[in-house]
């Protein structure tokens, strides 16, 4: 019951912004006794703080505000990609405090010696954090590929398989397939709309569908993965052991060709080289029509392009409209409104704290040990 | 207060079993006058009745049973569909008491006469239900089309756009697309699986994603369009405007092509005449490659044919299993299990009856005005 009781508290601060004592006895229907004995836990915790004054409660009469702390509390994301490892500590307040990147070619790679880089990514952003005065709380990591139940079952791009990432950090450890980490990046640090498809655009593309808030995952949490839908029945075999799968056409590699990066094709594409503008022509038709299944079938309330898609946006945006109004045109009078990310390339290792800072801010007493 | 424990006390009783007085006093927490005081009320309003002795409370003594009644309160479902009307009662057990199916030539018509005609069987069914002591608490209506707020927002085949269906029935209203309600349907008096994807061949071609018992309906109530999932990009063009989509290829007139029924076109399959075959195979293969991108996107249990695909099954199942397995193999070691639907054609029908006494046992307060 104090439990459910601190989670009420700390979510009426969160949602509403500061209160007095008087305030939140007043909203949550608590006695002003338990309100005080909360909300002195929750600052010994570092999860609140108290600063300045606001009016509260009944009679309107002002108090201390008590409101949600950046000061203490934090949590990690972590994201294993393609080409790069990267951590980031975000506070209680959704504040980015730290970002760190560590390039490194992953492909067909020894998941021991991988975990190994990251945990010692790790070990100096835990110091620099706690240097700073930060608590971290839990950690979460993204990975370019299928998590059930707490495994990473398929990586094609890593050439993993069935790795189970154990003792990665001593603090509660979520582990999530970097798309639906992302829509949460896009959800908390980017758009903030609560209705849309983020589609994750890097050398695989996922997509992670939030509705109302909440990231749709599917029975075994495998839903999203766009990258293999069906564009033709009788295409290039995929690496996933398909045929004609979205990423064949509009994955990194077939974007990239020869090309050493997405700066190398934006560049090509500014300057009108004839066969990127043909490469993202391609790609686009091919998103258009992966996206109008889709829609017919998750119903998003737009669609958000991200990662290297976000660069691209400009040359993609034209033949994607086109393909999801000619085909989706008289199912629905308008098709979803196609949008750009707002939050770069650094969503998913974005999204992987914010999801422990919505772990905390729903079960503080759990989390923080209250 | 009384309103939230009166579904408690009816949510016991629903999902364990009779019990006494005082054993629904132990489980739920509340007082034994409390308790008995809500069962009065739900006995007085026909949800519940008193049958025999049971063991219950602490000391295991004897007591009254209180158990859900079949006898009094039930619900109406409705369908209108291409080539008939249908309506059904289902009494609080779901137990089915009454089915009515009324053949038409529904495409392209007026909504005005068939809503008509729909009024006229509802009032014949509700009379027998009547006389039979039954009280009818709500109503839900299945149509093959669109659903956005109430509103029957697209139903291609019965040309119908933007048709508010008012006034139908004197009682709480709900309208759904037929699909969904065939998930429920199969959920409720079929296979009773809590996680599968119902897909409903008829004359278009829909399907219902069940997650954990729920139907999943995507932002705006529109998901699950499986029937337009491209599974041919330049494919012949479709009636909803796009082009090669799933029901060009597997719709019933594709699979009927000149042939009257389901019925003759399964004698011919019998018989081995090379067309049906042909026009079944076709079907299974564009099934297979719609199928794997609704797997891929959202990530069914298990897979459900039903409507027309039911009676097909034996011939469909090779060519679609064969396509999940060759596409989906490497990313997930088996693909979901595909099977035929248990409630053959009534699915809709009776998912929207159930669908009303799903309300009725979540609200019962509301729904009975006790």
């Amino acid at each position: 019951m104090r439990a459910r009781n601190l989670a009420v508290v700390l979510a009426t601060i969160h949602r509403s912004g500061p209160h007095t004592r008087a305030a939140l006895a007043e909203r949550t229907g608590l006695t002003k006794t338990t309100v005080s004995s909360l909300v002195a836990d929750l600052l010994e915790a570092g999860v609140v703080t108290e600063s300045g004054t606001v009016r509260g409660g009944e009679r309107g009469r002002p108090g201390v505000a008590v409101s949600l702390s950046g000061h203490r509390v934090a949590a990690l994301g972590l994201e294993i990609n393609i080409d790069y490892l990267a951590a980031c500590v975000v506070d209680l307040t959704r504040t980015v405090r730290l970002r760190r990147v560590r390039r490194a070619d992953n492909r067909n790679s020894d998941p021991g010696r991988i975990l190994e880089e990251l945990r010692d990514l790790v070990k100096d952003v835990t110091a620099e954090a706690e240097a700073g005065g930060l608590r971290l709380i839990g950690a979460a990591l993204a990975v370019p590929g299928t998590v059930e139940g707490g495994v990473l079952r398929s990586a094609p791009h890593l050439g993993w398989r069935d790795v189970r990432v154990a003792d990665l950090v001593e603090l509660p450890f979520e582990i999530d397939n970097e798309a639906n980490l992302a829509a949460l990046g896009e959800l908390w640090f980017g758009a903030r709309e609560p209705d849309f498809l983020y589609v994750s655009g890097e050398i695989g593309i996922g997509a992670g569908l939030v509705v109302e808030g909440a990231v749709f995952r599917g029975t075994f949490g495998l839903a999203g993965e766009l990258g293999h839908v069906v564009v033709v029945p009788d295409g290039p075999v995929c690496r996933c052991g398909g045929r004609g799968c979205l990423e064949v056409y509009a994955g990194q590699d077939a974007l990239l060709g020869e090309l050493a990066s997405v700066g190398d094709l934006v560049a090509r594409l500014e300057s009108g080289d004839a066969e990127a503008l043909k490469a993202c022509e391609r790609a686009g038709r091919a998103l258009g029509v992966a996206l109008t299944s889709a829609v017919h079938l998750l119903d998003p309330g737009r669609i958000v392009l991200g990662g290297i898609f976000a660069p691209l946006f400009r040359w993609l945006e034209g033949p994607v409209s086109e393909g999801l109004r000619a085909r989706l045109g008289q199912m629905r009078g308008t098709p979803p409104a196609l949008v750009v990310s707002g939050t770069g390339g650094d969503a998913a290792v974005l999204g992987a704290a914010g999801l422990i800072i919505q772990q905390i801010l729903a079960e503080p007493a759990q989390m923080l040990g209250l």
